[in-house]
């Protein structure tokens, strides 16, 4: 069985203090809510962990009853650091569950069709993450603030989420970045580590992550388009989104 | 002296066929006068160069009447590739002007105190651009869809506009991507073709390009931000913002 994990335990201080960003209202739903109707909604995931923050768990029963979600879901308490949370995570997956998609909690536009084509990816060859190319002109400096020269983005992808994995890869990748004492600040670098392979899964829309007040009200326009063009059952229309 | 160039001749078809992207409004204003009100603002500028496409005169002409900028302006003609339109900009620039900074049209939200400091540090070194660190997670692949390695995002710089650059040394920069036929698809990276150390300057604010649709909702929340904040002469408030 495939299962998600949303990962809700950060503290995300660009929106200034005393602001959790998971429970500001998009569209009048808080952000975490519509994350996770995304995975709620997706024919290909059978249950949902929620990593949140020790004192949260209220919160997301709340949630749940509000929103009505019908998929079978547990609430965990993270860690210290994200990898931690991760790894709570995991514990508290099904004994039955062989594939899991990792989610960070602030991204409420990924799409169905990049949850799926993870899934399969990661079903195939192990590992798998919901990447875009870069699209910004990008210099290298030599640490300082002088261009060192400028990079080839033809090769660079910016990395999002899902992260996706059979389960058995994550848990050795994040025991191993454990074992070294590694920070690993996205869970396909402890994939790295292993000499893992992950295929990127490119997204053909905009999958944000809420970071800074100005970021609300961007999304609340993306999420007003893909409601229109994104019901619960993607299939049918994966092929014209792809052209 | 010192002179701006907006570049406003680009085709931009990310927007969908006959959108013309620097007319769509923001806030009730087209993104381009958006653009061409913060250069007139500019206690630092003394000239202003608009490059745009062949047949657009008029439009700029329309929107100077109607904005009532005060600053001297010329509209040129643009050419095939954005750096034919540089050059033609280049070729349109008072006598007496030394400095030259470069703008997309395209990015309406610039801020004061980087236009300034571009100006400074291009006295100063030469050349100098526009720049915020790169935030998202960073992979490079090898050409196909497997991550090859995590890049160190510590020393990367997304680099925007302005552009700015001492006259002789734009004009011997673009001269040398001529004579050697390559294409530049910015102009920091013209210099360094003839080894010409380029500064980055920081921007603490978003400074996005109008690209796709869903961007417009997105940057006129931030202008609205902006309006509060930014008043024409920006001096009085450089110290705070830098907190």
């Amino acid at each position: 069985m495939t299962s998600a994990i949303i990962v809700a335990a950060g503290k995300g201080t660009r929106m200034g203090p005393n602001v959790d960003k998971l429970f500001l209202e998009l569209n009048g739903k808080p952000v975490v809510a519509h994350t996770w109707q995304r995975f709620d909604a997706a024919d290909c995931v059978q249950e949902i962990i929620l990593v949140v923050r020790d004192g949260m768990e209220k919160e997301f029963a709340k949630l749940a009853a509000k929103y009505k979600f019908a998929k079978p879901h547990r609430v965990v308490v993270g860690g210290k650091e994200r990898q931690d949370s991760v790894w709570n995570g995991l514990e508290a997956l099904s004994p039955t569950c062989d594939i899991v998609a990792i989610q960070d909690a602030a991204r409420p536009c990924t799409e169905q069709a990049v949850i799926e084509e993870t899934i399969q990816a990661a079903r195939e060859m192990g590992a798998a993450v919901a990447a875009q190319p870069v699209t910004d002109t990008i210099k290298e400096s030599g640490g300082g603030l002088l261009i060192e020269r400028t990079v080839d983005r033809s090769r660079l992808w910016a990395v999002q989420t899902p992260q996706t994995f059979r389960v058995e890869i994550i848990r050795r990748s994040l025991a191993e970045a454990r074992r070294q004492g590694v920070a690993v600040t996205d869970d396909t670098a402890a994939c790295e580590l292993i000499g893992q392979p992950v295929k990127l899964v490119v997204g053909h829309k905009p999958n944000p992550k809420v970071t800074r007040p100005e970021d609300i009200a961007y999304i609340e326009v993306l999420l007003k388009g893909t409601a229109k063009a994104n019901p619960p059952s993607s299939k049918a229309r994966r092929r014209p989104r792809r052209k």
